[in-house]
């Protein structure tokens, strides 16, 4: 998984009808983290923008969120209140 | 997901037949979003070229397009027309 | 999927039981596509050295290619005859 | 899998109810290491934080660590104690 | 897949148990190779050090090689031993 802040939301209203009632979150991961830039990943938690939140890819977000047969790669799965060594170098 | 721009399409005459009617559209990922260049997608919604798109990419793109058997790893599953700070920095 | 140029090929005489009989390809991805490096891939259809090709990548490769106990995450699934912006940055 | 350090924890009080008991490692790959940066990883282990562990990523993380319908894509699956060639360039 | 050299090894005494009698070699994937560095692989050949190897990644790794419940996701699945075009630029 990757740590990052919510920075915006998507809005799709022409989608894959398994998509419906979805909501796109535009995460920004922690500069040191795994992650080439920004993700666009489903709310699964109620994440708001400027949350810390933790991001799940790959099936694991389909098959974890129970979504199994949505077109999701990615989504947010917690919200960080707490963490030891996250944002040193 | 990724959000990206629809910049153009490739034709396969030969191909796996389970690519059969598919459409292959090229996206350029928005420059903020994580990905390292153009993806092949298919095109799962009616997109058109100059339009801005959400990409499932892995087994989300197969399975979530009811393709489970198809070699398709990414595609294009939402049409963007609304958004808070995704082109932001 | 990512669209690449078959560049040469490996042979592997001790290899896992699964992948006999299966061809490997050298494919350099073109520049302005989503990827690093050189890809092994499966041939699926018959492609030379030279041509222009459609890479199906991860398990879309394997299942989309009815190999699916196979070790394979790259294949080879179409052969490009034409394109609409494809070298364009 | 990569080999990394772990390097802190992250808590997450508001998650997917899957992953409740999880413990969340942050765990930085070494240098030479085929990793981008820091991956939040589950620990299927015990792993304490400098310690030098193996991690898997993707469904194996999942499906490896008996998580299979949870939101996780990387695991600590092993302490390293010994090792041929792990630092030399 | 890509093709890279064993470097190395490592060895987890406290690991997965799922893990057990695994060989876990180190490769280091040809420079023009698609990989930003090395990859901790199980042996499933019987590589050794020095060797020029196929390395599948992904569930490809842990299916292909008859490890569907094991968190492995990289396996070397092939020796190389002829190849066209593979260092050339």
């Amino acid at each position: 998984m990757v740590v990052g802040k919510v920075v915006g939301s998507v809005v799709a209203t022409r989608k894959n009808e398994r998509l419906l009632g979805s909501k796109f979150m535009i995460v920004q991961p922690l500069e040191n983290m795994k992650a080439e830039g920004r993700i666009v990943a489903v709310d699964n938690v109620g994440a708001g923008i400027g949350e810390i939140v933790l991001v799940a890819v790959g099936s694991a977000a389909r098959i974890g969120c129970a979504m199994d047969t949505a077109p999701v790669d990615a989504a947010i799965v917690g919200i960080i209140d707490n963490s030891i060594g996250l944002m040193e170098d």
